[in-house]
């Protein structure tokens, strides 16, 4: 029968701008070991959307990322702010990146981004009938560029490489999967 | 036209176990604007494979993750150790974790965990016709349960939830995505 491990200690070692907390914890395992020096990361969960407009175009973002170091395709998101829901932070980024409103909100999954460290959550959404409200308000730093796509351009090997993130790559994968939408 | 940030400095700040480096640079965005305090955070590379034995069954693994903090579903994989290739790694992952060896290889792409902070690169890969060699000798902390599977059992929502991390997510739709492999 598999266990899960009991974190016995915790000590705070290091944070900086979004990273959270860097800390060191003392780990039992199920045999009765005891790793006194088990490292967990943790930064700001986030959303991300595959956003679908009414005219059934995917709205994708080209911008430089410094994770990956290069121009991406990624899809609207961003980080949840203390006191809202990844529904509700979802649908705030949505609106600010692009413009468009969510018609109608499907959750595809909540995923760690490390599996030993943790470091984030990421909350993947799928957005259907999507309007357009407003001029996007893009953030501080995000030089960025909307692009509306065909799904079907979306799904391939090359797109795969432009978004070059894990989260992104997985959001796009879930949102077409048979059974998990609508 | 998009252009990328350049780093014009960078200052190491901490590094401890699997964290090997969390470091602030000063980045220069397009526009001339200069960031003092972006922050990075480097751990290990690590690959992960879709592996499918002679028999058409898929070699999952369940064990404890600490990153989700609960009983994962989880593929064969781990880190890329110096002078390796990923493709060594994961063939080397593969039987060390599982006793099989792979018949045929596919790469699947990498992707970086985190599209801000950088983290890791998980380079993912599809294994065919795998075949038994010999005992599993799995790593020092790791309790594990080998489970073969049927590939149509893999990709439901509720194996989804029980992957729980974003890179194993990736794989096992990337793997069974129409086009990327074979």
């Amino acid at each position: 029968m598999l266990q899960p491990w009991k974190t016995l200690e915790r000590e705070h070692l290091f944070s900086a701008g979004p990273i959270r907390e860097i800390a060191r914890e003392a780990v039992q395992l199920p045999d009765g070991r005891v790793v006194p020096d088990y490292y967990t990361a943790a930064m700001g969960d986030y959303t991300v959307v595959y956003a679908v407009t009414r005219r059934g175009t995917v709205l994708v973002i080209r911008q430089y990322k410094h994770g990956p170091r290069r121009i991406c395709l990624t899809f609207p998101g961003g980080h949840v702010s203390d006191g809202e829901t990844p529904a509700i932070a979802v649908e705030r980024e949505l609106l600010e990146e692009t413009g468009y409103r969510a018609g109608r909100l499907t959750f595809l999954g909540s995923f760690v981004a490390n599996a030993n460290q943790g470091c984030n959550t990421a909350h993947l959404f799928r957005a259907d009938d999507c309007s357009y409200e407003r001029p996007a308000v893009p953030g501080d730093l995000e030089e960025m560029e909307l692009v509306e796509m065909d799904p079907a351009d979306v799904l391939t090997t090359a797109r795969f490489a432009e978004m070059a993130v894990l989260s992104y790559v997985t959001l796009a994968l879930l949102a077409n999967h048979a059974g998990t939408t609508r």
